[in-house]
């Protein structure tokens, strides 16, 4: 093989939902990773997952670098994969099936291939470079789309926490949920992998690594939606980030979060 | 049948999934029942889910008594089924599989009988008077039984969102907030399930009307957990209510969520 494709995403995939699913919800093992007063949870799960992913991507493209949330960076070069073995580990270790395994793939530091696997509903979105595509356990891949929605006040609203956010950016974050029809929180990568399906419009996030946004930019992308930081530049290297369904959706969001 | 029973509830829900079932991530009709600033939205999925299930209670108990969420209440008497067709809408209309079809029983006022049945995953967690389950698909029951969290330190929170609470509640809120281990917002009933499960600690919930509790008070109070308003009645009729997996926890969150 030469290129990643499709298949090899899945692959990965299939590779970490076998480290993740038996842990989930089977009680156990929550270290803290800061050992102090920030709670930030890492399971077991967290380590031996993006340990599988590592082999696979060792055995089969050697010379591709990769960063992954566990275990740092390995390698340099064009090609570098970007791992968070479990996105939404509070959503892990509380029993709810919205975290996922992420898994990206940079060429020349640019968003090219990603896949959000959620095992325990058997869900896989992914883009391989030709689109994005929904899969469930066995069924036959379907192609996603974002909403064609292009307004604030039509839209939906996604967001880990408000607490996440301060200064400048609550208040912009608070103006876009007075004008948005609806605001929902708590949903982590999978509020994004489902505006990549076109049920939500707008997911806002402060603070990301690249790990945390690495998979969802080419799914969102290929899915025809936009993502970027808050000031309009690209998101590879994270920060605090919007995506929307459409780009005036997504001029309009950050012009409201940028103070504009 | 002179009792209703386990077999009983998993029936209703399953004449309730074959109308939400088929309409989650269609996309189509969202209502607006209010019409104006509050977005509250009812799907089609809703309504026909609330018939199917109030068509098999009269079929099978003519004389009970009937209160949905959607048509009202119907009879009177000892016995009287609680129904929220989709509990948990704006998750329903984002495609986020954390809603659920909560359906309750009292005899006499009281929680006696209820499921949540959340068919994407394909789990009902149910109580039937002899304790409490979940089941997934076709495989067999698995008892639930809440965690032996005795600390606010050590618990974890759930609520749908902070935006729900104001005046003394928000501040004892935010305080409880403060004071545990972690906190998550945005999943309505799903967190009471996990609550059930072992999986979450506690969750605080403002203005609950009878449909969105009452399935849950049975499955919280037969799993091993405390159930009750803020200040301390029993939660039958809804209100600001607390969940909790112990006494202690319990009598911990009443106190500071109360200002005492």
């Amino acid at each position: 093989m030469s290129e990643p494709d499709a298949s090899f995403l899945i692959e990965l995939a299939e590779a970490a939902d076998r480290e993740t699913l038996p842990r989930f919800r089977a009680g156990g093992g929550v270290d803290n990773k800061l050992k102090g007063a920030d709670f930030d949870p890492v399971t077991e799960g967290d380590r031996a997952a993006e340990r599988a992913i590592r082999a696979l991507i060792a055995q089969r493209f050697p010379d591709h670098a990769i960063l992954g949330e566990e275990y740092g960076e390995t390698g340099s070069g064009e090609r570098q994969w970007i791992i968070d073995p479990i996105d939404g580990t509070r959503a892990f270790i509380t029993g709810i099936p919205v975290w996922g395994t992420l898994i990206g793939h940079y060429v020349g530091g640019r968003a090219a291939l990603g896949i959000m696997s959620q095992p325990f509903t058997r869900e896989r979105f992914y883009a391989d470079g030709s689109g994005a595509f929904w899969k469930r356990g066995e069924d036959e891949a379907r192609p996603l789309a974002t909403r064609k929605t292009g307004t604030i006040a039509a839209a939906t609203l996604f967001s880990t926490s408000p607490r996440l956010f301060s200064g400048p950016l609550l208040e912009g974050f608070e103006e876009l949920e007075a004008k948005a029809r609806l605001t929902r929180f708590g949903t982590d990568c999978y509020a994004f992998a489902m505006l990549a399906a076109g049920h939500v419009d707008l997911v806002v996030e402060s603070g990301l690594k690249p790990y945390d946004i690495a998979a969802l930019i080419a799914l969102i992308e290929q899915a025809g939606g936009v993502v970027t930081t808050v000031s309009g530049e690209r998101a590879e290297q994270g920060g605090d980030v919007v995506a929307a369904a459409t780009p005036e959706l997504h001029a309009a969001a950050c012009g409201i979060l940028s103070g504009a």
